[in-house]
């Protein structure tokens, strides 16, 4: 299991275009830029408990679409598979199309 | 451009985790059992058009998920990839982990 700062870092990069422009502002300042919720508070002017209980909600409505649509579990599948197959890729380093096939492979997740 | 049948049920696919009940019941029975509008409107008791202007809606409703979080273009471009790939691959016959590389490669998909 993954640290909660890091999992809604994950969550919110692939379904912020969900959200509200509210939620997206309080989120990615929480999260992306690291304000603190009574940073945010001050600088909207509102009360550090209406900032907290907004960025809980959205992180609950970001587990809620993710139960639902599993972008990050998908995600985290795919990235497992590549690791194995750059691994047996590179066992065979002398194969002429190696690099070009692990090049690709990195683009796929 | 992929005909529009086949686009909607890729969308339909991706998406109806995010459809309502009553979305879905229509949706499903449209576009995965084949049934008519008609048939649809009979069985719900319902007038043709209420069920047109329902699976209509839903329609505009999936087309803006996929341009909020472009699932089957991001689908569509591993495809092409892990196409790409195999072909790659399949120019290494002799290699000896190209057959389970293509085995795990199709995982991908």
């Amino acid at each position: 299991m993954i640290d909660k700062t890091i999992r809604m870092n994950y969550l919110y990069d692939f379904y912020y275009e969900l959200l509200t422009e509210k939620q997206n502002q309080y989120m990615s300042m929480y999260y992306l830029d690291d304000w603190s919720l009574g940073e945010i508070a001050e600088h909207f002017n509102i009360s550090r408990q209406a900032v907290y209980d907004n960025i809980r909600r959205t992180e609950v409505l970001l587990e809620e679409y993710e139960k639902k649509l599993e972008l990050l579990k998908k995600y985290e599948g795919r990235k497992t598979q590549i690791e194995r197959l750059k691994q047996l890729l590179q066992q065979g380093e002398q194969h002429p199309h190696i690099k070009e096939v692990v090049r690709a492979l990195e683009k796929l997740e």
